[in-house]
């Protein structure tokens, strides 16, 4: 069964906003879970709000195409349920490691705003295409974010991980 | 319970190890599956080489401390092995995904190096913190692949998926 590049794209779209919602989801788990890195936690709670702005885009974006949005949980968002999940055992073990699925995560959202990017210039709808490549530069200015802040995290986690009755992981 | 900078090296490097293991699962099962994207195909079987190579640094920069490679599945692993699950779910879906999931194993991969990198330096053992930056390069040379062709590969998907009788998603 053959799709048509409109079709495509409204799947597309769909997957990106249930991906969405399982990224503030995660996010705020996270933010709200930390207590000793601020400037970590500062720049999570920016993100959940940028989260939900680009949510209510891609919503638009489905419903400009005449589509709804996904009640039914895709498979993108099984797999995000999951990193969540293991995002928060994993934050609840060390922050540290929160940095490194936060930043596989970006990458999950950026891979999917280039691709949907491509797929409605194919679709010959440029509005989309610029308003998923508007959603991509937030999720590369918090991937960056992560990036640059990430030895600064690290340190601090083995300085207060090697120092007796000061707690680490969050 | 503190840990010294030593402890936490370990720790991580098994977790590395754990994580290039499900690594190459997943990369055997997607380059496995790929039937019509000859150069995506070929890319990931050069890599499940490297990734296997990079395991083998990483089983030697733990036994240089002292350590053993682990037995026991770490939550690096198990998430891994969700993302594996789901990776081979995607591409019996849609290549195009498989790409982005990639990408965000990729990532996590690059966090883990990056943060080891770190920790080896703290702990004062260069030589491990010069493997790690090693593997790193690997990782992000890889991402960097994945980003480059991530259109071509969409293009052709999408062309191949609005084409009657032709698979897409393989």
């Amino acid at each position: 069964m053959a799709r048509t590049r409109e079709e495509m794209l409204l799947k597309w779209l769909q997957d990106a906003y249930a991906l969405e919602q399982e990224a503030e989801t995660m996010l705020k788990a996270m933010a709200g879970r930390i207590e000793h890195y601020p400037e970590l936690k500062a720049r999570l709670e920016t993100h959940v709000e940028e989260t939900r702005q680009q949510a209510a885009q891609v919503r638009a974006c489905i419903e400009q195409l005449g589509g709804s949005v996904p009640v039914a949980r895709s498979i993108v968002a099984d797999l995000m349920a999951t990193l969540h999940a293991a995002g928060n055992a994993m934050m609840s073990d060390e922050v540290a490691k929160g940095v490194g699925i936060g930043y596989a995560f970006e990458h999950m959202e950026i891979a999917c705003y280039r691709a949907l990017a491509v797929a409605a210039r194919e679709a010959g709808r440029a509005d989309v295409a610029a308003t998923c490549e508007s959603i991509l530069q937030q999720e590369v200015a918090m991937a960056e974010w992560l990036l640059e802040h990430q030895e600064a995290i690290v340190l601090a986690f083995l300085t207060r991980e090697s120092t007796e009755g000061v707690t680490a992981k969050r």
